[in-house]
């Protein structure tokens, strides 16, 4: 199953003409999942080879602008583009976030009077006071439900803190478990880990046939790990004739942080071929970046190195950082290549292979070697 | 006084690549008043030679996501490149708009966390039932303010439609007046009108030197209409040392509309400068366009006749029509400059020009001859 991530926005506090705001797209096999999604998103989308139309589901780490200015109108132009039988839109765009974000579009799409043809459910994750500074806590109050839900808005869930593993499960299916966790921030934010479950080997088919088993039902059968009888009474077992497992990929995306919260979400993160992380000032800044409720590239090692992970993906650049392709030679300052080379020095001898996130960059994210 | 508009968005529905959504700047002296302010509109400003910091007041002409869903977070940009110093943000921006806008900032600003540096305004305008389908019809419930007021908010007007001469008064200055009027729309939308006070003409300096007046305090006492005694006893009157009043300028934006309510409005725009009207679709497509509540070329020249303005500026076209820039050779579909052809050959022998909208297009407005 192919797997791509594609970066829309990799700037921080606002959109610019040069880096567009928070936005990420996980592909697999054309389902879109989107991660966070600033004021611009939908242009960003436009622009690049992916299509709004395919996004299932949308997850938002944390409730500033920049994260999420672009969620209603984006919902409005997909829907504005989507065949108008209702037949054709049964499936639910599932929506996660903090609590508040349900209200949010509820307000949002409700005063602008926006008819979606799809629904669509917001599920809530319950912040806990640890996440912020007390003045960055929203009120009971402001983050409740209020008025009666869109006319496309189906009930979601609120997901509380499982304090034994420090994670929120959001869901699981066959193919993906998805987990959030909490960062400290100026607001509560989250982390999310998508884990790919691990697939069964190849079937040996040479084996099976030699076993006298021919392309059938009872291949899916081994596949699915259930041992077959065969006519002759010989019990063939899954292990025998499939290859190696291959172990299910991992993905995690952190949203803005100046920390983790607990020791779950390391454990959770271990070993992940992708770590998304924020750098939004370079390490010289480590005091502003921190108490803004932001990270270093330092930091983003950290993290990195504590997780184990294979590659470690930096992005949410303060402004001040061009594009490389934008920087004009000779221009000491504000080099984003800077923030790469300083994750880079403390990941030394890690084997933690660095790269840094532009708008529009897709990384593959290759199968697995079989175990 | 130097005056002019420039377009930063004139797609309808949503931004794109081509063409931003709904916004556009009239500035008078290095002030900006924006009128109406779609997903993308700070990004667009960054883009242009306009300085979002300048904005002073903003006017949204009704609540579609195309005309509003840029507003939060171009005020939150704006406050993060504010000097911090409390004493440089007294000035209070006034936003100008349709009932449930206080509601729609209050929400998207208290939930996201965002503590603007700068205190801000919303002044309702109440809509009526006839502005809109029944269906379009924003319940009193979903636009009624919801919790406290957000700490940079002052309490703003609710304005209602004086029935004399069907208007709204928004406010008047030493140099401004401006109204508001009722268009039919899907939900309720308005037009707005800026009429620029007549101003004294030049004084005749020679005629004052012969007087044996020198330049000075009653300069300004002529100039502001008031009369001189001079030591002699004689009396100077304003009227014999001027040139001719200057009259004020006069600029109409309509937002999105099918038609316009009531005789006032016409009144109101009579002889304006610029008509700034929408023309979502071609002729070919009136009925289309009506059922969605917009016009057509014909419509709009239609209302530019009937105010008898003198130049008619089309704008939110339907992102089919790509700007005449990224035209290509023989493709005659979707052109928007058969929209132009089909307003001039409405208004014919009308002496109206017609002028079509492209993003970062600015139109002078010259002061008018005096009389």
């Amino acid at each position: 199953m192919t797997m791509d991530m594609t970066f829309l926005g990799t700037g921080s506090a606002y959109p610019s003409p040069h880096r567009g705001a928070s936005a990420l797209v996980l592909r697999t096999e054309g389902d879109c999942w989107l991660f966070d999604c600033g004021e611009g998103t939908q242009t960003q989308l436009m622009r690049s080879p992916l299509r709004a139309g395919r996004i299932t589901k949308v997850f938002i780490s944390h409730l500033h602008g920049d994260h999420l200015f672009g969620l209603p109108g984006l919902l409005c132009t997909v829907s504005l583009n989507t065949n108008p039988d209702p037949q054709q839109n049964l499936n639910c765009v599932e929506i996660y976030g903090p609590r508040g974000l349900r209200k949010f579009l509820r307000v949002t799409l409700g005063l602008t009077g926006s008819q979606l043809l799809f629904p669509y459910a917001v599920h809530e994750l319950e912040p806990t006071p640890e996440q912020s500074p007390e003045v960055g806590q929203l009120s009971l109050e402001m983050t409740a439900e209020c008025g009666p839900l869109h006319p496309q808005e189906r009930p979601g869930r609120t997901i509380s803190l499982d304090v034994f593993s420090d994670c929120y499960l959001l869901f699981e299916d066959k193919k993906f478990v998805v987990k959030a966790f909490r960062l400290f921030h100026r607001i509560p934010s989250f982390g999310f880990c998508i884990q790919e479950h691990d697939r069964p080997g190849r079937l040996k088919t040479e084996l099976l046939k030699e076993l006298g088993l021919k392309p059938g039902p009872l291949y899916g059968c081994l596949k699915a790990g259930e041992s077959v009888t065969l006519e002759s009474g010989r019990v063939v077992l899954p292990c025998e004739v499939l290859e190696e497992t291959i172990p299910g990929r991992k993905v995690c995306i952190l949203g803005d942080c100046s920390s983790i919260l607990g020791e779950g979400p390391l454990s959770l993160c271990n070993g992940a071929d992708i770590l998304v992380h924020e750098a939004t000032l370079g390490n010289e800044q480590r005091e502003k970046a921190v108490d803004h409720g932001h990270s270093t590239p330092d930091m983003a090692a950290a993290v990195a190195r504590a997780c184990r992970v294979r590659k470690l993906v930096l992005y949410h650049f303060s402004q001040r950082y061009k594009p490389s392709s934008l920087q004009t030679e000779g221009e000491e300052d504000d080099d984003v290549t800077e923030l790469k080379r300083q994750a880079e020095e403390a990941l030394q001898d890690s084997g933690v292979e660095v790269t840094l996130a532009e708008d529009f960059l897709t990384l593959p994210i290759p199968l697995r070697r079989p175990r």
